[in-house]
């Protein structure tokens, strides 16, 4: 029995599911490989036949094949062959060239295996992209309703751990939605640059002399990708700027986040997931899983991207070890970052607020957040207000209980400066810029 | 004598010039750091004025001891006051109100420390990127030379370090230059998104209401910086968005750095820097030293991306951490990246190109990269073509002289086909393309 | 007046002492670089003597010359003079040779500018990683005192970010113990194996043969660095276990210095710093700057660790730019790693730690987080213990008012297993086993 | 037909046996995983049963139901369970415990889902970490054997990429060998501290008081780990030190692959792999691509270095989404260290090295790397030594026609001072060091 020898090497059952990959996998898995690597050989045939270098028949014969090998050829046995070479291109070709009924010449035309790999790696991660695009949306669209619904609620606002002044949810969820916005407009932009690659063995697209560049235009038409300028067997941009911009929209991803763990802690208490993990032994728990394993996936970024940005220093024609280093780092990429971008769409797409709780971490330190008020008002009245104010701050007498307070400005007064919801600022009209931002850049429904 | 003393603690003077970083150090240092934080607090009671929150007298006063301040303050006695709360705009808003004669409230007008700090350090990017984006413009024009200078310049295209097939030094080149330039649209796209903090305490801007959004505005405009969606204390995208781009920009330069290092190698010799290093024990060494510290300074920069990138994950109203790990990274990425672009521009600003060392290694195998050629035309005589020019090759004789080809091609006809230049395919064209975009790219002069 | 011109371009006056590494800047600075290279200058001619290759005239007029020089020579123009050669060792050489009254020949003996340079690192490594370490033991001992301290102060035991069980504070602080103390050995380890360099132009030692090995081993006593088997040129293990060891060591401390912030929030209020951070604006903050610069300090050390593991890949007898990246990289870990030990050794040697905040988080659930144990008592009872328990969990009904429950149970016996110090299993065994490790690692007084 | 289903979204066989991991990747699989946590279990009733807490018959119905489930549970399955709850231990207890036929009491005893995460981690990496060590080991071996073979072969050193002086092949390899060297050293010892982690729902040992730190000892020993000091749920330091570790040995691997690759390039040709990749098209090609891939995978370590080293943050008793980053962090973190031994110790087991071409390469300046020498004799003479000779030089005139060299010191002596042979210094002896080390640390056969 074949199949529990091939799980016994492979991964990705496991953990993606935690991680929020579940979706991506079979668009980033070993198969996803094989099958992107025979459509590009397809659309090859096929540019080739626009070109007056292949027939129809040719071409038919050649995407029968492809069918055929996707469909039954094991990636175990592939990636054996693969080992010599040092890419599975090269084993492909040669089954490809045996199994489709049509001239070798018809085949790989005018090809390097960089060309066929880099460009496999395009439809990959254009197609997995839009994917991740699509959850940092739904996470993006869930921050805008939250901010919305909680354009008014009151919390505070915590600086370096301490509480500060007060804000609104609405407020603080307007900031995830900004980050998370920015970050689709960063991986929507590097997805719709994505190039294919054609340049051949040199890369001077010699083999197919004179159509070289128009060759490249018709392959890149044919796949959907976009028009490369010249081959980048060498000058990685399209793959740096990927790396790049699923760090800048995983970083957005892992501020929501980890604000989400931290209100979800039992002292806070402010927010709790929809379904929540729970523990057997501990009935009480209500760990925020979705958010929890969106940072965990979310952690794991940043060193990818530094993998694919020190990988850029590709020599000569093609890098002995930079090119092949790209292969897997990319695709951990997309799956952890779009993995990252599920588990939070997930977490804000059902979070619970719980204003009680807000309200009551709110009136926590007993208006002293808002002192600086009574201060500034007192100040009218007296050289020695800061002191004055300060002192029964440490005392903790309430600031209108204190009489060298109530004196001056009577203690209706002074409730009424400590009052949090008089003290919002813009914080509403942060909510509306922001979700306005976030209609225009999701454009016409 | 406190000068010495003053150097015994301070960094910059040593190595920058040795990676190219000496021209940006002033951009970047403490003084540029105090300056930049001192035109923000002057902007800021500028923008107050604007807003009817402070008076003209007040902007001439604050300006005024802003520019005493600059001058006066030193950095050290700055950083001493700085530990205690955690950044330096504590201590220095506290000099700035006791130096100026203005009222405190004209002074830090609705300001939190990190408006300042963030704001001060878009200025210092801003200023010290465009730098960066002219030192890369400098090494893409230097290239773009190049590859018009060798557009039919022929030289080998080596693949896995291994020579493939004929090319020229022009295509080379272009490869760096498209590179280049794709480095340099990214990084002008970040700079020019790079926004102005302004947000008070909390973010809500409650301190300036109603004019907390507007303020933000003139802020912005008054510095020259972009105007934000909304405050972004802790949604850190301008900043992961910059990290990213210098290290899309600096994987550019690595990849032309490495080939001109490896082609300056005794034993490639194709190419020599104008100013190579020597050494006075060995008079025969020509050090590529210009290329050598570009790509140093480069492998630093993927691993401050990774950091920038980690630390996005600010919680809450501003960060405990996250937030002051960006300071000095996100200097130190534009000092490495500049330093390497500066280098490279040095490097490739002076490069000798050597022909007669390409046309060396060009026929190094004896044809033997143009086999397949032989092969193709053979195969149209006899079915063995391939046995037959493999056995000439592991017999390493020459094709034009093995009579089992000749017999079929005869030898004017296989030296026709060995020759390189026969075989350039588009690398002309693909000068073109690249410089054509270039020059696109850098406008209207 | 040179001295603002100076200071116009160096870093680590503003910015060290914020991030803990005042006392540290002076060991890693520009002028303890140039005198470590004048130091292993001197440690060479030495070394010549004692070979025979020097004579004591020489070592004294090249000591003499290199005190001078250390005193006199401003960095930044030995910086201006080391960008041609790519290194500052190439200028001092000359102006070592220039200055001091002896042969050329008994200066720089047999050596290589990079022997020079990494022995210089390995010196200033040595130094300040002893300093690090030595913060690293203090803020060890610091939590040994804590974890002694408060072995039996009850608190919660949160795991993802949820209320789990009783445990103390004392076991909490064992876990930074022991993280602390695992860093003190491996930086340990790491500094008592760095080598000194010395190999000669091409690593074979020829220039003082037959006295090369011992010749090195010489340099490396005088020195007090370890002897190394052979010149490590290419093979930097020495240099890439020394940035293991930091990133282990500061892998501990931004854990426990996580803790401390967390704790320290408003609303678990279970530790303060003893000189928080304030605000002009807000006098009730008492941000624990300590911890939160020790966590930005050790965020920034992982992204340096990979750059210096990635530059382990030196080619040949010197690497082209792989060497160089090394430098400041390292002198930064040391940097931030001490810098991180340093605030984290204030935070915990000053920690606040507030039982009734403790006691009052560990109640917030009303016995919740035991509720397992009231369910394993109530199964000897009955079938439905877990649903019967859940239920009351749910409806929020204190467990001991619960008649489904106390009905089996007696209200007194529910309290009993409910009350958090009957629970605290070997929390204390725990503190004890720590602090006895502790104990022995720091060896005889 | 549920396998090809299956093989959908997984990953593993097509790339691994690329880079080398085709051996280790069934120690790292999800089956592997799944194996481990199970072995994990059985081992935690064992260790009960020898504290008293579960029967000899407990373990055997524990260990046959986990036997049964090791062979027949899909991890897909498992994978999809584990999503709830963000870890596979929940579910497979819950599965554990429907299918033992023993008490729910006698399964899990004690532990919490991290403990058997962690430990299982910590067997994986434990029996995939001495497979790395064995390829570790070989590689060494094979430098080893290099070394001696060569000891005395003749090469150029060069140093930044230029010629510099003679050395030998053997004091190259000598250099791989130290660095691999201590690259085992730095692995066997991470490996050896791995411990064991059991601590309970809290960390206290609660669960099975007064047996706890006993069981915890017991459990390593039945596991063949190390016994913990205490739990170290939070205190990651076998993490990051393995993690580490396994980086400072892959960078020893990238050094010594990094030379292959260069030294087999066409111009250089000193070494060839005995099994090299071809290309069809190409048939000249000979690609050592067993070196490149062990620089690829090589290359993807240090981001998941500073991965795992950014992970330490662990906060309070168990760590919301550090803790999750490690899992796949740390496999793959040793697939990859583990596949680039691989491929370097194929690539250096079967390396041809060809004197032929390094003697043509070590004469290619026609002694002018021997220059200096020449200088220092004829510095005898004339106090215009380095004038003549660099003037000699800089014309291309060999030093042994150069009449105003020979007019001093005849062609003889002067083609005397050039011979390389009679320039190797130490080059031998460093080998017989390196190699004494080398014997020394393999211990007794």
């Amino acid at each position: 029995m074949s199949e529990p020898a091939r799980s016994d090497h492979t991964r990705g059952s496991l953990f993606d599911p935690v991680f929020g990959a579940g979706d991506l996998a079979p668009m980033l898995s070993d198969r996803a490989w094989l099958t992107a690597l025979l459509d590009v050989e397809v659309a090859i045939t096929r540019a080739a036949r626009h070109h007056g270098r292949a027939t129809a028949d040719d071409v038919a014969a050649v995407a029968a094949a492809a069918g055929e090998i996707a469909r039954e050829l094991d990636p175990t046995e592939l990636g054996r062959l693969s080992a010599a070479g040092g890419n599975p291109v090269i084993p492909l070709v040669k089954i490809l060239r045996e199994r489709a009924d049509a001239p070798a010449g018809a085949v790989h035309v005018g090809a390097t295996s960089q060309d066929v790999l880099d460009t496999a790696l395009m439809v990959l991660a254009h197609k997995a992209g839009r994917h991740v695009v699509t959850d940092l949306r739904t996470a993006a669209d869930a921050a805008a309703r939250l901010a919305s619904a909680h354009r008014d609620t009151p919390m505070v606002a915590r600086t370096l751990g301490q509480q500060a002044l007060p804000t609104t949810f609405g407020a603080l969820a307007a900031t995830w939605l900004v980050a998370l916005d920015d970050g689709v407009t960063e991986l929507e932009r590097a997805l719709e640059m994505l190039p294919a690659q054609y340049g051949g063995a040199a890369g001077t697209l010699a083999a197919v002399y004179p159509d070289g560049p128009a060759f490249a235009d018709t392959l890149a038409d044919l796949l959907g990708l976009a028009r490369p300028v010249v081959p980048w067997h060498t000058a990685r941009t399209p793959i740096t700027r990927l790396a790049s911009a699923l760090g800048v929209a995983t970083g957005s991803v892992s501020k929501a986040a980890t604000d989400v763990v931290l209100m979800a802690t039992t002292e806070f208490g402010e927010v709790s997931e929809d379904a929540p993990g729970g523990s057997s032994a501990m009935p009480h728990k209500r760990n925020p899983v979705a958010a929890i394993t969106a940072r965990a996936a979310a952690r794991r970024v940043p060193g990818l991207v530094a993998t694919a940005l020190a990988a850029a220093d590709h020599e000569f024609a093609r890098a002995a070890g930079a090119w092949h280093a790209e292969w897997e780092t990319i695709t951990d990429l997309i799956r952890l970052s779009g993995g990252a971008a599920h588990q939070l769409s997930v977490s804000l797409g059902g979070l619970h607020v719980h204003p009680a709780a807000l309200a009551r971490n709110l009136g926590l330190t007993g208006g002293a957040i808002l002192a600086e008020k009574v201060t500034a008002a007192l100040a009218e009245h007296t050289d020695d207000a800061r002191d004055i104010v300060t002192a029964a701050a440490v005392a903790g007498t309430p600031l209108d209980r204190d009489q060298s307070i109530t004196g001056h400005l009577g203690a209706d007064r002074v409730r009424e400066l400590l009052d949090p919801t008089r003290y919002l600022g813009h914080a509403g009209d942060l909510v509306d810029r922001a979700v306005a931002r976030h209609e225009i850049t999701k454009g016409p429904a």
